[in-house]
């Protein structure tokens, strides 16, 4: 039986100016794969093209990481934008972030789009679509990153894109799947231990746990950490520690 | 002997939501080379796509080009930027016009610098450097469109890079070749019929004209016109009308 | 009987930098209120001060017309803001203005939500309450203008606010006295002989004329009508002179 | 004689949206004035009525800090503005500032120019020509806080305006009375304690310690420190404690 192995992500270069945010430096020694923000809800071309270089130097995988356009609400806020607006933005964003990794001497390897808009593409088809839409006009071959059960993750396959499956460290999951809602108050795991040893029971098992702790199995091809604070950066930590010693090779993916 | 033939081109693309700028269809219709805005100086994802889309529909082609980050300016005043900065704006905006050109099933097929970014290159040795090292590194076989005599046209050329050299229809021209400074009351040529008659003489004897009526010969592949008022659409229809009477083709680069 | 009298207001100041919206100049010399943009959906700091000081000699009464900050979409997209932070938009939004036009030898004497904004203050109660709590907080005594029949017209009353109650020039009524929507075919009046003989109508009643031509007895204090385009002051222009050919005043409020 | 009294000043409210820049809420414990950024460099409507409502609470003075319109570079940069629009982008801010202040039941109770903006203000006599203008054309009795010695505070004291005259407790001085450039070693004094007696001795002598040691008389009300980071913190903290100490009073301004 070959070694089991999955990727971290992060979101990653979301610094604006002399605004820092995020400990990019610490978590790109634990990360595989850094999902780098590209002008619009945070990032700046400076932040990216530094992000870019020392993810090259760590070895890193990058991904385009585009989002609304809401530098205030940090991207986290639903934007009146149309689904054709939304394949425009995200199409100028994959652009400008392929341009800036190549300026780096790296390149992008995917595509994930960064809160509210991802979280739309678990749920809205139409904006599933419209990701789908912009990735492949631009860029036919380049990998989406989708969240497992998603529509987006189920169009990405039903299109024949690659399309990597993602489960989420810290976020607790409903019965069905999906993510609990943020306004639950147990949304969010707080201990990163248990954090960590589910990660390991989710990997290994191919199956994402429930509230309940049922398993349903699912394609599952990373985990997404956070890095914003002390606490997210522990946790990232813990994750990645236990999944190797559980004998689980934490690699970026391709 | 082989006729004559030159490239025209406009800056379009340069309006902003509800916000219009320029003739834009007018002008596509008489232009060969559309320098399309990034979204930076003016432009935005929608006006970018639709700007590309009817390009292509009219067979014109697009370059990008890339300004400072000064919507409020439209990319006219100097902006307090390093030469590293300058470099990563331009990569950025670069990906995002060949992204949204690419959305658009067509092609960026060059770059200029727009306003005062563009100026800077013609007497600024550093910035110029900037805006080559840029394009090598984004994109090392994409051609450049520079100010005949600047340093911009001087660097691209030492550095083997494809050059297209273009000078100004409505603009006079200093005894050594360069632009008359727009401080100077004779800067700007108000009578179409003149400017379109000395185009043709400055294409027909592949020189600049100055403004004592001086012959400077120097390489010249493109006319740059005007599209932001009436006015300024009749010149550019008069300069192509005595162009193609003169037997001189007007037709895009490459 | 004391002759009847009618505000008639517009729109301006929505220009931004290079970007013209509007024709400012016509406008002002057609309303006596002018509902001057603040910054974030429209306007800059530059055209504040010239609009208030063009009002100014003109005589034309300013007010100021917060909306959503969102240049790109001119305010007219419901972007998403607690009420909270509405409150606290419109505050920054009403002493930018009072400062400028005070810069301007001038004063602002009402306040009218721009676009979105507005249009929310109509059907949303919790918006409309607070669009009343920002002008109380700030300015105790500065009268709002509402649309006939809102909620903020109603609340501004019950609080013991001065409220302007306003009509629209150009647009249907349904049988309850509301805009129809836009996005109803016969929501706005192409024919401007039509829309100046309704208004007449309803100054001289006192009343909201309907689709049907039902007529609905209300306050109206203020008649609005547009200016960005050639056919809309047109329409401005017949306004006023068929109010005034009645024998109706047409002056500014207060 | 009377004892001796000095403002402790620090730019504060500067966050903006998710992005968090300095420790208010300790500085606010130590200042007795707070520079409240007005959302062009720094800071927005949520951040600023939280500032005030904070200040207010706690007894701390606030002031308008007007900056040029440049988030990204922080205010920091000397940006193209002519000193007309330099006029109304601080009367602009201002309003902002003081309706804001009026909303959360506080006032603003003098204006300080920040960054780029409050450098020019010492050197450049049309800057603060129009910082001048700008304050007296909105609230003709609004005090401003200017760099001891600076143009602003000589043109500001012939006015007639109440000035309020600052040194910095961790910048060093030139021989005639001027902040050593920041591109200079010795410009930040990175050790607390003797910035802490420095402020003492200047205060007590009523005069700006030159590097050389020599003191120059000059009048001075307020002491300006910064609060971005934990070392600044601490030099404020031990700035007021050695103060205090000292037997001089560490009070608002008016």
């Amino acid at each position: 039986m070959p070694a089991l192995t999955v990727d971290l992500n992060a979101d990653l270069g979301e610094s604006f100016g002399h605004y820092v945010i995020g400990s990019d430096s610490e978590m790109l020694d634990i990360v595989t794969s850094a999902n780098v923000a590209c002008g619009f809800h945070g990032g700046d071309p400076e932040v990216m093209a530094t992000t870019f270089a020392t993810a090259r130097a760590k070895g890193v995988a990058v991904g385009a990481h585009p989002g609304f356009p809401d530098l205030w609400g940090f991207g986290r806020r639903v934007m009146p934008f149309s689904v054709g607006e939304i394949e425009r933005i995200i199409a100028y964003q994959l652009g400008a972030a392929q341009a800036l990794a190549t300026y780096a001497g790296y390149r992008i390897t995917y595509l994930k789009t960064h809160g509210a808009l991802g979280n739309l593409t678990e749920r809205d088809e139409a904006v599933a679509t419209a990701v789908a839409n912009a990735v492949q006009s631009v860029d036919p071959t380049l990998p989406i990153m989708a969240i497992a059960l998603s529509h987006l993750e189920r169009i990405g396959r039903e299109r024949g894109m690659v399309v990597f499956s993602e489960i989420f460290a810290d976020r607790t999951y409903t019965e069905d799947g999906h993510l609990v809602s943020r306004k639950e108050a147990d949304a969010v795991l707080h201990d990163a231990d248990f954090a960590a040893e589910r990660a390991v029971r989710m990997i290994s098992n191919g199956a994402i746990e429930t509230r309940s702790g049922a398993m349903l199995p699912t394609q599952i091809d990373s985990i997404c950490v956070h890095g914003d604070n002390a606490h997210s950066v522990d946790v990232a930590r813990k994750v990645r520690a236990s999944l190797e010693k559980s004998g689980i090779f934490v690699k970026a993916l391709r």
